[in-house]
Parts: C-alpha cells; structure tokens; sequence
C-alpha cells in the first residue's frame, strides 16, 4: 500500500479525479505491475496496472490488485474499475479508504459479489491525509478553499498609497506560483482585477509558464475591463458575476475544481474566512513595517477575543527574508458555513 | 578575556552601569582572582577582584588585570579604577573596548602614564555584542529601546468590543514578564494605563514578584487615576506627562535607565517607530485572526512601499502556540532621529 501512495504521487495534484496508485502482486508477494492515475480522462490506476500484464500468459487471473482507494463502480469519461478487474480475474482486492463519490462509490460490493476477496480500510489515515483536500471536496460538495495573502509583519499588504510591488522577495513569490500551479483555479475580486491587472499565471523562476494553470475567477459585480490580462490567462477566465460565495464554491466543485487558491483582495479573503470556508492560509510575512490602512485582512465580523478565529500553525518556513506560515482553522474556531449569500462588502 | 565575559554576565542586565568581569593573572598565566560588578553602587569588576588578594603577601603587585571593558577613570558611587589598579601595583592591563564615556573614559591614559603597560582591543568585537545595549545608550544619550506588541497573524491586538485577554498564551505572557525584568523601565500610553489598569510588574510564573523590576513610565499628558494599579509599582512610577519621546528618552537615559521596554499601546510604539526610535523589536503573533479596527500598529508615516520599514529577523522561536519574533531595523531603513518633538497622535 506504501508503494501504491508512492505511484499516486506520480498523477497530477490538481484535477477534479484523485491521485490513485495500484499495485498487482503475485501469490508470493512480488510486484507483477505497478499503475496510477495519470490525471482526468485517462486510465484509473487500476486499469492502468491491468494494462501492464496483458502479455503475461495468465494476465491478471489470480493476482491482489493493492489500490489507494476502493475501485471506482460508474462509468465516466473510462469504465468502472470494479468491473476491469472482475473481467481480467484478480482473486483479492486490497484498498484503504471508501470512495466517499455517490455515483463512483460500491466498486468493493460489486467486486465481492463477483466473487473477489475484497479487504478495504488498510492504511486508511494515511489515504485520509494523502488525499484531504479531494475527500474533503467530494464529501462536502465544495472545493478545498485555500486562502492566501502576504503582508508586512503588522499586517499590511500595500503602502498607503496602495504601492505593494514587492512585499516579500522572489522566493516568496515563486512559491505562490507553485501554489497557483497545484491549484484547479485561483479566485480574486474585481477590486484587485481593477487595481492591479494581476495575470494569475503560473510561472517558473525564468517567467516561464508552468504546465498546469489554474483558472482564474473573478468574483464581484463589476466589469473585467476587455484588454485585462486576465483576459489572455490559458487556461481561460470564468467571471463569477455573483458574490454568492457558497453557492459559487458549489459550482466550481461541480466543474470538477477542487482546489481554490483565494488571492485576495482584501475584502474578498475576509468574506471567505467570516463565511467559514477557509480550509487553509498561506500567509506570506515579510520582516518590515508599514502601518497605514492597506491591511490584508478586513472585517471578520468578530466582535470579542473569545471568538477569536484561532489557527493550528502546520508549519513554519523561511523564504528567503520571508516567512511562510500554513495553518488550518482549528476545528472549535470554525462557523459553519450556512447555506445562504455570504455578500462582500462593497469597494475592495 | 572570555572568562571575563562568562563573570561579567554574572552580574545584573539591568541598571545604569555595564556588565564588566575582571581577572587576575600571574607571570605563568594562572587564575589569581577574579571578580564582577554586581551592580550600581556596588564595586566594580576590578576592585571587586583586587578584593580578593588582600591576604596574597604582596597583593595584586605583579600582576596582570585582564577586564572587559577599559577600567573607569571617575569618581561616581565608587572610586575610578584606574587609580585602584596604580595603587594595587599591577603590572599589566589587558582590556577589550575602550569606555565611550565622557566622564569614565580615559582609565587606559592614566594607567600608561602610572607606568603600567595597557594592552585595548582584545575581543572588541565579543563585548560590542555583549554590552550593545548598554553601549548604545552610553554612545547616544538614550536608552536602548525595544518595542514589543502581541497581535494575531492579521496585526489585531485586540477584538472590535476591545477586549484582548488572552490573544497569547501562558508560555507568551511569561516571556513578556522575564522581557519586562530585563528592563531598566517600562514605557506606557495613557490610553493604555486608562483601558486596561496594568500592573507592568515583572511576575514569575507563580504570580510572584521578580527580584528586578522596571520602573513604569506613562507618556501622555491624561491624569493617571489615584487608584491605578500602576501607582502601586513597587519600582515606583514616572508621569512623563508630554509626549516629547527623544526629550523623554535623554532624560530616561541620565536617570541611568539605558533598557526601555515599549509596552503600547498601538499609539506609543506607532509614534516611537515612526521617530526611528526603536531599537529592536518583540513581535508575539498569536495564531488567530480577529479582523476588525484594533492594531497592534497604527500610523507610520509611511507613503510607499519603498519605503516600508524593513527589519532583519534575529530569531524565531515558538512559546505555546505562539510565536516570537525578535527583530531590529535594517540600518539602511530608519529614518534619523531628529533632536525635535516627535508627537504622539491623540486618543490612544
């Protein structure tokens, strides 16, 4: 199972399917085939490994296919992996957690009425961890929801006369490209479109465009101005026109995007995290001073320190002069996000 | 001349006199004595350590004073040591940094023109470390000042309704007293004095009374209530009255107070580091985020962001849940402080 984790890693982190890994052993334990998931509308992990043993005189009759998570039972844009592996006769599944996906899930009940030994719940944590942020998505129907900003170490973004090229320095900002590029889209208020004409690309420390670009969304009311960079982003542009958070999040979910990376403004993180559906931060800090009004976060609608937003800190790392610190909201410092408008207040 | 350091820092951080450490060598390079000031009014390191060869038959004759800084040449609450070194018949002093005092300098000229070979500069570079401080003061004619504020990572010190208890956790909150008994004083807003009725005493972990504590200075010209926690101090209380921060800090400074801790509120240390006043900085940054109007820092001054406040990080180190972050101004990044009145803003 350790190695089916290590071959998943190898699919993309972005996409709207999971990273999957699938190992084939023999009755002695060895390695027959090994296969992933090589991102959304290729082969699953497992038809993947099956197609490795295709010239073996038995092909994968009698073999443990070992899978990351429990095969997949819907026909999407490929087969249901349930039924590859009954029809190339594996004898034993092994897999770690359950497809949480109402229409991918019971691939482990139909194996077993097929008459395969199924045994699911192995190396579960660590499939939980592995694969957070696309669980999280499929469970709860909205996407992983990352929010971002970098600010001075008093908690400015810009100087006030709104100058903020460059608060941290290039390691930081090359980071955030990374981040960008392991994200299925990056979500912005016009206020910052307007203001800054960000181009929300992901780039390489030569300014050269990564392999995957996230889409880029543009929340609020007002118009994208028509020679906007974001106009001429690669991966396209989706203008969210509302301010309809939830209902927004939903949506990019159903589009099959999991990860959102929240770039501000101001005005449109604060109303992400009041709203309670800020999943992490990335808070760049850089080591200066600014003071002034320009802050990174606004209103929070937090009226007293016993309802403080309190964060676990994950980890702690320096960039260059900068500092990097992830953090999740700790569980009991939460709202729950409710079904209804979360607005943003106007003038980002 | 590390031994000396190792005694020198034997004897209090605070007061207005430096940590010195004083040894005593014979022809062979051995140990004879070795003494340390141990505070003001007290013997200095060198008397100290002639002390202890009164019963040697012939005293200190012969021997060789290696002291980490240049032995004093006035009188103040004790007798120059240069004069007790001529007279205890010493052959030899090695010293590390010469005394940058008006009055005190002078001990190396004397002690040549007694006749006693003076050797200066042995591990300059060690004490200008280890009395930066102290020596900062004594060059400058103000105090070393360090401004320390707690906030969450969004730069909030306290929530909308004003409350603040606790933003940082136990282990933060200790430091805070031990920073306090490492100050010769405290210094406060009135606004501070008024909202919160702070004791600024320095605690132990058990609520008990440090054996140092540092003298509470309001800056402001607010009457202090009769029944402020603060008139009960038991180092006493200093009403500063104006708001004039560099006549202040001078006059702090004759008082022998050469270590200020700025303990706000957001508009004193605003004003202090807008002034170019600060001298290093106690960042505690609790991971929460509260939003709203409270911050830790206010005006700064500062237009743009060239010329934003750049600060070098000297460590990071996690108290708690907390963070603290020491840091002081990068030297190209502080504006000069002016002789002139640098005004705090009303309504702290």
């Amino acid at each position: 199972m350790a190695r089916g984790f290590e071959l998943a890693a190898q699919g993309p982190v972005t996409g709207g399917n999971p990273q999957v890994g699938c190992v084939l052993l023999d009755d002695t334990g060895r390695i027959v085939a090994e296969g992933w998931h090589h991102g959304a509308g290729t082969a699953h992990a497992e038809v993947d490994a099956l197609s490795k043993v295709a010239d073996r005189p038995d092909g994968a009759r009698g073999l443990t296919a070992v899978v990351t998570l429990e095969p997949c039972n819907h026909v999407g844009r490929t087969g249901p992996c349930s039924v590859a592996l009954l029809e190339a006769g594996v004898a034993r599944v092994v897999y770690s957690l359950s497809d949480p996906g109402a229409a991918s899930g019971g691939g482990a009940a139909r194996l077993r009425e097929g008459g395969v030994e199924v045994i699911g719940g192995v190396l579960a944590d660590e499939a939980e961890l592995f694969l957070h942020e696309w669980l999280a998505s499929v469970r709860r129907g909205r996407p992983w929801v990352t929010v971002k900003w970098a600010s001075t170490l008093d908690g400015r973004a810009a100087a006030s006369d709104g100058t903020s090229q460059w608060i941290t320095g290039t390691a930081a900002r090359q980071r955030v490209h990374e981040q960008r590029a392991a994200s299925d889209a990056i979500l912005v208020g016009t206020g910052t479109v307007l203001a800054d004409n960000p181009s929300l690309t992901a780039r390489g420390d030569g300014g050269e465009l990564l392999e995957h670009q996230p889409i880029p969304v543009v929340v609020g009311e007002r118009e994208i101005p028509a020679d906007a960079a974001l106009r001429r982003h690669p991966a396209g542009l989706i203008e969210a026109g509302s301010r309809d958070l939830a209902s927004l999040l939903s949506e990019l979910n159903r589009r099959g995007l999991r990860r959102v990376y929240v770039e501000g403004g101001p005005t449109l993180a604060s109303a992400i995290i009041a709203a309670g559906l800020a999943d992490a931060f990335s808070i760049y800090l850089a080591p200066a001073l600014l003071g002034g009004d320009k802050l990174a976060l606004g209103e929070l609608g937090i009226p007293t320190i016993a309802q403080a937003r309190r964060l676990r800190i994950d980890s702690i790392e320096q960039l260059g002069d900068d500092l990097l610190i992830l953090a999740t909201p700790r569980a009991s410092s939460v709202p729950v996000p409710s079904g209804g408008r979360h607005s943003l207040t106007e003038g980002i």
